[in-house]
């Protein structure tokens, strides 16, 4: 095995963090300029460790690394190349560049294993572009809704558009699908985004599974008017109506922290029209993402915060329409390949701690295809979607040397 | 007397709201490309009405008609040409069309006067592009601050850089100032913006002050964070905190109303960072407007709100730093101009009603340079800074002849 992974593994994901859109951060979404860049020099890092390497029908990165027996359905590993706005440099990008680096050790080695690896960059797992998420590996499940690509951006472009300017062709999206006996199990390394394997002090950790989600789009219609002379009594006010739903939301995902339930919801974005500083707010535009590990809490808290909505509505005055953008039950990872991760992570001296995910990731589509397993790596006080994201390279090492040790050992047999 | 006022003024309001930035609605902001098609449109109709007419150093167009002996100190009339966003097209625009045909209607039949009149066409009154108001009116009346320069628009144009792209050289800002002795006051016909004249049915009223506002801009800090991982109670979320200001802000604003004091109180622009779905905002800007027609309303008014931001900050973990953009005093019409203004209606058959202004207006600035009065139109529903801003022909009409009748027996000398 290669003495130093994470020398390379780090400087890749510096040369990633590049491909971004803005020159002081890292912003890199779906079908941009800047993810044509990341995937040429992924593209050429898997050629390098002796894969075939390919773009699909949506974008997403393939390298193939044969079995000693060409043909054999193969263990697929990797995670996504796009991220949030304003991100960190290695939530996904490290995913795909440490199995990259795994397979080039194999390679360097002249080994070849009873089965093929393939090494997947995910074009779009974050949703950022076009507020869907996963559209990369729901590509390869097969799941990809063809009504996503009418799905807008920002500046009004829809998917099917953009995909054609990226070069790809909207009708062929299906030829990205993958069939269920090509492949053994799907398996990610992942930064943790969270806090828990640090405050355990340990490097790496087996997720169990990733906690559903629900995203919403929110829009509150009240009316415009002067800041100076409609009374206080007469407004209908789009601002006022979304701030109570936004502490609508904290405050039962509070509870349901409380509970012990480990639920969150977040108010991420929020638009306020007209927006100047003299007229009262007639429209405003947000969305909501609750998660939790267990299904029916989830569903619960999305309940009761539509009711508080309408709630508010009805008292203010105004109109709140809602929108269901995402949903993803929890996706349990397989008790299999959690054995056989953690049997690597024993293998290296260190403690096998279970946990689940509080982020989604790109197994919420996968498992539609194929068994999944992940393996989270440490990641500084747990923060993540934000440029302070931040990994040592000890921990990278480790990491690497588990899923390196996984592959070698891995065996399909589902035992 | 012309007897069609209305026709014209109408028609002039339409074609003033087609210099737009946006085609399905009126946007016309400082410094403009649009503001520029509007100057052209209102410099010609000065022309054709018998004045002299001119652009100044910070854009105001400015129509003069002589007094019978040239040289005489002015009677000032008229109002503003920049609009908010997605506004209504009588909101300042009427004041000045409706001066400029009083104007033309003594010019047809021969009428000089023992003083000039002027009109003005002010360039800045609501102050979107910059978040600073009254640009036009302060350079008129010699209080224009130059720091202002150096305020940047949402696209990081500095004003001098949007002064000099006007073709305006923004070191002889100073050449826009008026002398006291030129002018013998400032009066303006506004719509009333507010449901008042409305509810009493009468057309006109006369302003007895306008309301003193204080606007804020405040930034909160928290910290960003993955939506799904970061647990409820380690959060800094600073929407949730912004949402929580915004609340206390409306709830002060009611407390002021509901004591019969007619304050206001409005956040009307927030902007959410980083933005996305699936992000803890980590920064929010909002604005803060409020206004009350006694300035120790005000004042204790927004002290109350930086003391509850104050209390949000620490609560929450955030730092919320707040910085005041504008403060203008209420500013009290002149009780000469109060009474010329109500004769000049009482002689047209309608009752006197008087009437403090919730919206400010340019008579805020020029009240440093001359005595001011105004005349308010009544406007359906109160409803202004929204496209659904609507007068009657007939109150136009109205409006117009009260207008022409007061400056046709305008007395200067003060009693």
């Amino acid at each position: 095995m290669t003495s130093n992974f994470a020398t390379r593994i780090l400087e890749r994901c510096e040369a990633l963090a590049r491909c971004s859109e803005q020159a002081d951060g890292l912003t890199r979404v779906f079908l941009s300029a800047e993810q044509r860049q990341a995937n040429d020099l992924v593209l050429g890092w898997m050629r390098e460790a002796g894969m075939a390497a390919r773009l699909d029908a949506l974008g997403n990165c393939i390298g193939r690394y044969e079995a000693a027996t060409p043909g054999q359905p193969c263990l697929m590993l990797g995670s996504h190349l796009d991220t949030v706005r304003d991100a960190g440099q290695y939530d996904g990008m490290l995913g795909v560049i440490a199995a990259i680096e795994c397979v080039a050790d194999l390679n360097a080695r002249g080994v070849r294993l009873p089965f093929a690896i393939e090494v997947m960059g995910f074009s779009d797992e974050e949703g950022v572009r076009f507020n869907a998420t996963l559209l990369g590996s729901r590509a390869v499940a097969g799941t990809f809704k063809p009504e996503s690509l009418d799905a807008v951006d920002a500046s009004g472009v829809t998917m099917r558009e953009a995909l054609k300017h990226f070069g790809l062709d909207p009708a062929k999206i299906g030829e990205a699908a993958r069939r269920r006996d090509e492949l053994l199990a799907y398996v990610e390394l992942h930064i943790e985004q969270g806090p828990v394997l640090e405050a355990e002090g340990l490097p790496v950790g087996v997720v169990t599974a990733i906690n559903g989600a629900t995203r919403l789009a929110i829009e509150v219609d009240g009316f415009a008017g002067h800041a100076g002379t409609v009374p206080m009594d007469l407004r209908q006010d789009a601002l006022a109506a979304a701030a109570e739903c936004v502490l609508a939301v904290e405050r039962r995902a509070r509870r349901g922290h409380d509970d012990g339930r480990s639920l969150v919801g977040t108010v991420g974005k929020l638009e306020c029209l007209p927006g100047a500083v003299n007229v009262v707010p007639g429209k405003v535009r947000f969305t909501v993402d609750v998660r939790a590990p267990v299904d029916a809490d989830r569903v619960a808290a999305v309940e009761d915060a539509l009711a508080e909505f309408a709630a508010i509505a009805a008292r203010r005055n105004v109109a709140i329409a809602t929108r269901k953008t995402h949903e993803g039950k929890v996706a349990a990872c397989a008790p299999w390949l959690m054995d056989q991760i953690g049997a690597a992570i024993a293998a290296e001296g260190i403690a096998v701690r279970r946990l689940p995910s509080g982020a989604g990731h790109d197994g919420m589509a996968m498992i539609d295809l194929t068994d999944i397993g992940m393996l989270f790596l440490r990641c500084e006080r747990g923060i993540s979607h934000n440029p302070a994201e931040a990994v040592t390279a000890a921990d990278v090492e480790t990491g690497a040397r588990v899923l390196l040790r996984f592959i070698e050992h891995f065996n399909p047999s589902r035992t």
